[in-house]
C-alpha cells in the first residue's frame, strides 16, 4: 500500500450481461484480454458504468471475483479497484471485506446514496467505517455529487479524514470544480504524500490534466485510451495545440453519447454499443436504462464513423 | 383488491434494532401490540423512517415476514404495505414477489435511487417492473423528491402509468407541491376510481386534507396518531380553530425533532427517541445517522415536556 | 399603521401596456373601475404580475402615482401597497420614499436580486434599508423563493426583523412551504401583534387558508376573485366540499394558464389575455415574456370556455 | 468591429464609491493610471465585480462616460467593454445605446435577471433587442449561470444566435463547464470567425487556458495581472509546472477572498480591500454586501502577506 498510485488512464469498466439481463460472468476474461490490447493495465470496478448499483451485493461481489481472477492471470492488470458504494453500509462493510479478502488491490466508495451526509465529518465516519473493513488495501471516496447528491468540500473532507481513516489514499473526482481539485493535490495525508486525485470528466481532462490530476477514471477510456495517452503524451512535450485535437475528437464523440444517451435514459448503453463497434459486445443494461433501438444504433454508428473515431481511435 | 384504499393516518414503522446494530425482530411483535393500543390497524413497513435503504434485501425480506406474522396475529393490523424500492431493480423485484408470496396487503416503491429517470414513462416502466413482480396486489408509488431526486409530474405518471400498471392504485405523497396533489386526486385509475392519495408531511397535513387527501402516512403517527386523529375529526366538523390547534401541536413537536436531528444527521435518530418516552424502546439507528448524545437526549425530552407533548398526546 | 392589515384576496395587479410597450398610464382610472365592480378594495402594485422589475424606476414612479391618484378617487381602493424591490438598494429607497409621499398605504420589497443575502440578518438589514425610506407606512417582504432565488427561513427573519425594523408588517409568502408559513403566523411583531400573512399561491389557497393564512395575493384575483371569496365563505361555514369545488375550478383554469404560459415565456401574457376576455385589455407584456399567437389565443380562450370558466366566474 | 477580439487578462473593474456610499467619478483617473502602471489596457465595466446590479441606470451610464474619458486619455486603454443588463430590458437598452454613443469599444449584457429565459431562442430575442440598440459595436453575452440563474446552453445560444444578432462576438463565460466552453470556442459565427471566448474563472484559469480560452475576465486581474500574464508565458512555453505555480498562488489568494468574503455576504468587499493594500483605495461596497471590521481587515492582510502575496505580486 506504501507506493500505491493511480496514474494515465483507468477504464471504469462495463458490467456484461447476458440477453435476459443477467450478469455475464464468462465474458470478463475476454474482456480483460481485450483491455491488455488497449494497453490497460488498471481498471475501476462496480461504478457507475458498471452499473454498481443496480447489481445485488451478491452480484457484485461474484463480479469483483472473476476481475481478481481473470484480470490477475498472466498478470494482465496491475490494480483493480472495487467500488462498494451503495444505500446499505452494512452491504458496503461486507463488500469491501470480500474485495481485500478475494485480492482486489484497493476499494472506492460512493457516500451514502439515500440517507445523505451533510458535513466533511460525518462523510468521514461513513468511509472510515467502510475503509475499516478492508484495512490492508487503499480506499478511494468515490466524488461525484451531480448523481449522489452529496457535495460535501473535498479539501475539507481529506483534512478531516487523513488522520481518522489510515487507508485513505484519494479520490475518484468525478465534478468540475477544478479549484477544489486543485486543493485535494496539495493536501498532504498522515504520512506527508499528496493524495492521489484521479479526474472523472473524460471530455475536460486536458483542463483537469493541466492543472496537475494524477490520472483519470472513465468510461471512454474503455475504447479511446489511445486517445488520451496521445493527448497526455502531448502535454507533456508542451504541444498544447495538439493535446487539444484529441480532447476535441473526444468531445465530439461524447457529443453523440449523450445525444443518443438521451433516448436510453442514460448513457451506459450508447457507451456499451461503442465496445461492439470496437469488437467486444457486453450485452445490454439494466433498467433504469435502456437499449438503443435498431435505427437509433445505426444513427449513432453513421456519428461515430463520420467523425473518424474508427480510424483515429486506433492511431 | 377491488376496495383497497387507504384512509386516516398510517405510521410509517421504525425498524427495531438491537445495541449493536442487528435488526431486533422480535421486538416486532411488541411494536404490534403498541401500535394495537394506539389505535393503529394499517401501517408503511421498510420506508424512510424504518431506514429501509439501510437494510440488506435480507433484511428486509425478513422484516416484512415478521410485520405479517405478528401484524396480523389476532387480526391486529388490517393493512401492511411493504416499501420495496432501492437502487438495484433487481433487488425490487425480488422483494415485491416475497412481500406478496407472504401475504403483505400492498407493496409501495421509490424511483431508482442512483440513476435517475427523466420521464413519466420511464419512471411508469420502472413501476411496471416492480408491480409486476406482485401482481395481486396493489402499487403505491412512493413520491419523495427531495430525497430521492426524481421529481416526475405525478398526475403525468398516473396518466402514463394507469393503463400499462394493472395493480398501481395511489401514490405515497411526500412533497409540498398541493396542486400536484390536487390533480392526482382527481385522476381516475383504468377501472374509473379515483386514485388513492397518501400524503405524506405530518406537519403540514391540516393542508392536505383541507384539500382532499385521502390519508396521512408518516414517522410522527407512530407516536402522535391520537393528536391527528382529533385533527380529522375536526376538520370534518368543520372546526378549524380546532383543527389548527392539533397542527400546532405536532409542529411544535416537530420542529424540535428537526431541531436536536440536525446533531444525528437526520430525524430518525430523534423520532425513535420519543418512541422510547413514550414505553417502546426501539434502539439505535444506522449510519449514516447517529445517536442523540445524553445531553441532547436530555434536553430534547425537556423540550417535549414543556410543549405538554406528553399530556396532550394521551388526550 | 396601528391596525394595517390585509385579510380577504387581493389582486397583483398588472402593468396596462400601450401597443408600442410603453406604459399606458391613463388606463388605470379604467382598471380601478373595473376593479371596483369585482368587488376588490385592496392591491399589490409592481409585483411580478405587474412586470415591477421589467420597469424603469421612473416608470413604476410614475405607476404607483396613478394608482394612488385614480385608484383613491371615490375612495375605490382602501390598501394600495407598492413593491419596491430590485437589483438596486439606491433604487428602492428612492421607490420607498417616494411611495410614501404620494399616500400610497404600504410598501413591499423583493430581497435583493442579484447579489443574494445568505442570512436571515443580512436580510433583515436590506429590508430595514428600504422600509427606513417610508417610515410612516407598513412593509411587506416579498417571499418568493423559486424566483428570487432567495430562501432564508421567514419565521427566523420575522424573529430578527422585529426588533430593528418598526415598520415590518407581515410577509408575501409566495412559496409552497406551508409548515413555515405556519410558524409565522404564529410570530409576534415587537407590539405583541401577530405578523400579518398574506398568501402568494392561489391554485393551493385553501390549503393555506385551512392552516391560518389572513389572506392572499395573486393574479387571477384580478378575474377570479368571486370564485375565491365563495371559497372563503364555504370554509368559514365548514362546508369544505363546496370550497374544494372552487379550489378545482381555479386549479383547472391555472393549468390551462401554465399549458399556454410556456409558449410566452412565463405566464403574464396569458394572465393578461384573460383580462381582455373579461373586458378590460390591458394591453402586450414586455421582455422577455412574449405575446399568445393568435391561434393559440384562440385556444386558450375555447379551453377556458369548455371549463365554463366565464359562467362561474360571475356566480 | 472586423478584428475585435479580448485576449489576455481583462480586470472586471470595481467601481469607486466615498464613504457616504455615493459613486466616486473623479477617482476613475486615479484607477486608469493604476491599471495603466499594472500593463492593463482592456477592461469590462458594470459587471458583477463593478456591482454593475446595485447602481441606477444613470450613475452607470455616469460611470461609463468617465470610464471611455479616462481611460482613452493618452490612449490608456485600447477596449471598453460595458455590461447593461438588468432585470428590465428598457434600461439595457438605453444604456447599450448610450455605450455607443459616447465611445465605449464593446458592450455585454446578462440575462433578464427577474424573469427568466428557458430556451436558446427566447435569451437569442433578449440579447438581439439589447445589441440592436449599439449595432456598431460587439456585443459579448455574460454567461454566469450560478448567479443569474439562467443555464442555457452556450453552443446552441450561439448556433441560434449568430444569424439573429449580428453584432454578437463572444460570451464572457463564467461557469465552470469546460466542454461547454470548448464547444463554443469551436462554433463559427456568421462571417466564418470562431466566437471569441473569454473565461470568468480566475481561479481555474489555467484549465481553461490549456483547453484552448482566447482570454480571461475576472476581478482579481486588477491586482494580480502579472501573476496570470507569468502564467500564460509559461503555459506558452510549455512549462506546465511552472505556470501551475503561478494558478497555485493564485488561488491561496483567492481563497482567503472567499473565507473572508462571509463576512461580508460577497467577495467583492474583500477583493477591494486588496486594492487598497496594493495602492488605490476605492472606498467602500453597496449593500446588501457589507465592510470588513477592522480586526477582519487586519486579519485578511496579514493572510496575504503571509502567503507572500506583496512579493510575488510584483514578480
Amino acid at each position: 500500500m506504501e507506493d500505491f498510485k493511480l496514474t494515465g488512464v483507468l477504464p471504469a469498466t462495463f458490467t456484461p450481461m447476458k440477453a435476459n439481463g443477467d450478469v455475464d460472468y464468462d465474458k470478463i476474461d475476454e474482456y480483460c484480454e481485450f483491455l491488455s490490447r488497449e494497453g490497460i493495465r488498471q481498471i475501476y470496478v462496480n461504478g457507475s458504468t458498471g452499473e454498481g448499483p443496480s447489481l445485488t451485493a451478491e452480484e457484485r461481489m461474484r463480479l469483483t471475483e472473476c476481475w481478481v481472477k481473470y484480470g490477475k492471470k498472466n498478470g494482465r492488470l496491475s490494480k483493480i479497484i472495487i467500488q462498494v458504494g451503495g444505500t446499505c453500509l452494512k452491504d458496503s462493510i461486507t463488500m469491501a471485506k470480500h474485495a481485500e479478502t478475494i485480492g482486489a488491490d484497493a476499494i472506492s466508495t460512493l457516500p451514502p446514496l439515500y440517507f445523505p451526509v451533510a458535513t466533511p465529518q460525518d462523510l468521514v465516519e461513513h468511509v472510515r467505517a467502510v475503509a475499516a473493513a478492508a484495512p490492508t488495501i487503499p480506499m478511494y471516496y468515490y466524488h461525484i455529487p451531480f448523481r449522489s447528491g452529496v457535495n460535501i468540500n473535498m479539501e475539507q473532507f481529506l483534512l478531516a479524514g487523513r488522520d481518522v481513516i489510515p487507508t485513505l489514499r484519494g479520490i475518484k473526482f468525478s465534478d468540475k470544480d477544478l479549484v477544489q481539485m486543485c486543493a485535494c493535490l496539495r493536501t498532504k495525508d498522515a504520512r506527508g504524500r499528496n493524495f492521489n486525485i484521479v479526474f472523472g470528466s473524460d471530455e475536460q481532462m486536458l483542463g483537469a490534466m493541466a492543472l496537475g490530476a494524477d490520472g483519470a477514471i472513465g468510461s471512454t477510456y474503455n475504447w479511446m485510451s489511445g486517445t488520451f495517452r496521445r493527448l497526455l503524451t502531448r502535454l507533456d512535450q508542451g504541444d498544447l495545440q495538439a493535446a487539444r485535437l484529441e480532447q476535441t475528437r473526444s468531445q465530439d464523440v461524447v457529443k453523440q453519447v449523450f445525444a443518443f444517451g438521451e433516448k436510453t435514459n442514460g448513457t451506459v448503453s450508447t457507451l456499451k454499443v461503442v465496445m461492439s463497434l470496437v469488437g467486444l459486445d457486453l450485452g445490454p443494461v439494466r433498467g433504469p436504462m435502456r437499449e438503443l433501438e435498431t435505427k437509433d444504433k445505426e444513427a449513432f454508428f453513421k456519428a461515430l464513423t463520420d467523425l473518424g473515431f474508427m480510424e483515429w481511435r486506433k492511431e
